[in-house]
């Protein structure tokens, strides 16, 4: 292995030892410590969301809001540790008639991968960091916790981790920093899984080193999303302008560090905005992204779109550092503009643009928009606007043609609520592994895998197979 | 792209072609097409175990007993089509007094991957072939599947498809041929998924291919396994003689072409069973194996190890050649032997010897067998023979030792039982993705992924979704 196992080993050792601990823990108890965690983060999110504000520039309203959800999140695991559902429980008795062959009694669960890496977030100091959503999943299936801190918010990270450790089994939740140690964790073989949230590039580079372990190991990383959303003609005719106030607020939503942002909006050909949609972004107020390493990203990306010789800038251009208030490092918003026939023939602009900007695409219905649907890279989340009665047959054809983890009707995708059923992936580049959800209840499938039990007696059997079933979890038969 | 998709675009276009076709299909035409082709399989029996006999020198009571788990199987997969739970819906209203914010109504279900590419075994010409677990799984799920044919029973493999033909839509199952076919299909955008049983270096070859694809697919591979069985102090005093007579059975069925099969049996120091194991290995008669890639292999990782310092052999040496009755490609079944403490020093010794071989490793209770245990790699079963009562205690702490996807208790890991709630898997080298299995009513799971729909409206909602659930699958809440 290139990356030097000793650079994470005292937490990796101390998670590989906290492992059994964790996977012994009866429903109940887990879901104590998920339950714990809330209360830890709730007692002391006015000194949690002062030090993201300082890390992040994240605004205080979001920040409680983020930590309240990661809060809620935390109860949810809590739930679902303590139902066992999850543990996903199917007893197939033995039938001395079975065919092709008697068959013995099999009992099948799923269990605990053992240590797990999670890579924390920079545009989620909470929701999808120390305690977020992937250490929530983990801990309640039973699986330490090594995270690797995002640099920017390392001062967080270690304050989070501090008040978790008081909570939790000793080793089950630790904390590394740097890049090195970053692929040092995805290389070292106490780690059995890892989690992901960020870029394409970074998740890429460490899926690739994951995937070439002399023993492979499950990555989910949630990677980069265009997110389109169509506005159909009747939509369009039935309330255009009100949508163009809507899109420009969820475009710049958290200064659109947001991975559903929608960042390709289809409107049909002279659909007569451009001048709503350039007074709704002109309106829109510069901020400090989350660090200058974003905000350069985001000015380089947008550069380079802008400088296409098909693509049109509908906001003016940027006027960075010549206006009041504006810091160095929080860049304008930005509205582009393309036609469907010129994105199909220029795919490079199929990327994206991280930061507060989008490109509308001017389509002709149906086949126009269709073509250009069908070239899309896979997305977390797929929307579309019209109207009830007029467009169903339309939508149900652009949604078989769109590859998504959500669709979306009449709404806009970014404000991912956690719930039990949320499914928030894709197919590449939204996600590495189609088949997982990093938000919602489904989630801790991912740190699981199954086990089936042979002809083993009632005693031998752990407590969620036995006959008895003393932790009462749900046992399905199997046939 | 290194191999020309050209090389199987006639396949993998009517695949294209045949998703949506296949994915449309209500529960009852689903499980009528996988109910008709156990039908056809049925009807031609004796036509396919002819052929079968012919290209894999497997025995006629075998193949016929093969045929009717392939058969089984496809109906286990019929009735899970019928019944929807594997879709796995769940439903979660929308809810305006939600935290941290009020939430939409979210439904989520699983939807068909799109085409993927199935690999045949050598060693189970009908039920991990054509129509095999992996094929039938994803028909169930609604994926087109392109098989790539093993070179070992070529003609079986076109007369089972050609049967197929007959029953499935056009384009739902094509067969390819030669192994650059093999990683055309692996490396071809159209390809979703890779179901794959057979070695470890061959499928870590195209693991490799599709981890390595400009958008990775998942790679469901099936690949080497010790097995390793535990016979305790006190189950060796009670029956240790019954004990060797059923291992050399378990040993050599099948000509011990069975990844299934126990590789390692761990047997106290001074057992007394020498002579009993050199008597029942003796008595085994030579039969060929499926062909002479398969027996080849065999002998040079069997003299390989037995020529190891440390390792003796029990059976005589071969003969091979030199006794009435033994073909070329038919050698004899062997057992070595090794301390455990050797084996720890040696872990070269660590590898499948796919073939009628065995080593029996003694061992001194409890140290010295745990520490053993402990560097075994993953495996997809692993048994123990003990004494109720007297055994517990060791077998809880053997089994959280060992990685593996089964754990049987007094009886022999081969014979692998068709039901909804068994696991055939585990983790690596034993497969490539531990979470899954390819057998088993949960194998389906492999070719679905989730997707959620936000805020859509009944007439638009697939019917698994809808309120009226024409379908009458199962609709779990989700809180």
């Amino acid at each position: 292995m290139p990356y030097p196992s000793a650079l994470v080993s005292p937490a990796t050792d101390a998670a590989r030892d906290a492992a059994p601990v964790l996977a012994a823990l009866a429903p109940p108890e887990r879901g104590t410590l998920l339950r714990d965690l809330s209360g830890v983060l709730r007692e002391h999110t006015g000194r949690l969301v002062a030090l993201a504000r300082e890390e992040t520039h994240l605004d205080e309203t979001r920040l409680r809001g983020e930590v309240l959800r990661t809060c809620v999140q935390l109860d949810m695991f809590a739930e679902i540790a303590e139902e066992g559902t999850y543990l996903d429980v199917m007893i197939d008795r033995a039938d001395a008639e079975a065919l092709p062959a008697p068959r013995p009694d099999i009992r099948r669960m799923l269990i605990p991968l053992g240590p797990v890496a999670v890579f924390t977030a920079s545009n989620f100091p909470f929701a999808f960091s120390v305690l977020g959503a992937d250490s929530a999943s983990a801990i309640a299936a039973g699986c330490p916790v090594v995270v690797k801190a995002h640099e920017g918010h390392p001062r967080l990270t270690d304050l989070t981790a501090a008040l978790a450790a008081e909570i939790l089994p000793t080793g089950a939740l630790s904390v590394v920093h740097g890049r090195d140690a970053g692929r040092a964790l995805v290389t070292h073989p106490v780690v059995q899984a890892v989690g992901f949230t960020g870029s394409t590039a970074g998740g890429r580079a460490l899926f690739d080193l994951a995937a070439q372990r002399p023993d492979p190991i499950p990555f989910y990383g949630e990677l980069g999303s265009l997110n389109p959303v169509v506005i159909t003609p009747a939509a369009l005719v039935a309330r255009g302008k009100d949508l163009v106030g809507e899109y420009i607020g969820s475009v710049t939503r958290s200064q659109g560090q947001l991975c559903t942002k929608p960042g390709l909006l289809f409107l049909p050909e002279g659909h007569g905005l451009d001048e709503s949609l350039h007074r709704a972004i002109s309106a829109t107020r510069p901020a400090p992204m989350l660090g200058p390493w974003i905000a350069d990203a985001y000015r380089a990306t947008l550069d380079e779109l802008a400088a296409h010789p098909s693509v049109h800038r509908i906001s003016r251009t940027s006027t960075d550092g010549g206006r009041t208030g504006v810091r160095a490092d929080g860049p304008e918003a930005a509205l582009l503009t393309v036609t469907a026939r010129d994105l199909r023939a220029n795919t490079e602009l199929l990327q994206e643009c991280f930061g507060p900007a989008s490109t509308v695409v001017t389509y002709t219905p149906v086949e126009d928009l269709l073509a250009t649907l069908r070239l899309l890279p896979g997305s977390l989340t797929a929307s579309i606007f019209g109207q009830e009665g007029a467009d169903e047959e339309m939508s149900r054809i652009i949604w078989s043609t769109l590859r998504a983890g959500r669709l979306i009707w009449n709404d806009w995708p970014t404000g991912v609520a956690v719930t039990r059923a949320m499914h928030h992936g894709g197919p590449w580049p939204a996600t590495t592994s189609p088949l997982h959800t990093s938000v919602g209840g489904t989630s801790v499938a991912r740190w699981l895998r199954p086990v089936a039990y042979q002809n083993v007696p009632e005693g031998l059997l752990p407590e969620p197979l036995r006959t008895s079933n003393p932790w009462l979890v749900p046992q399905r038969p199997g046939a």
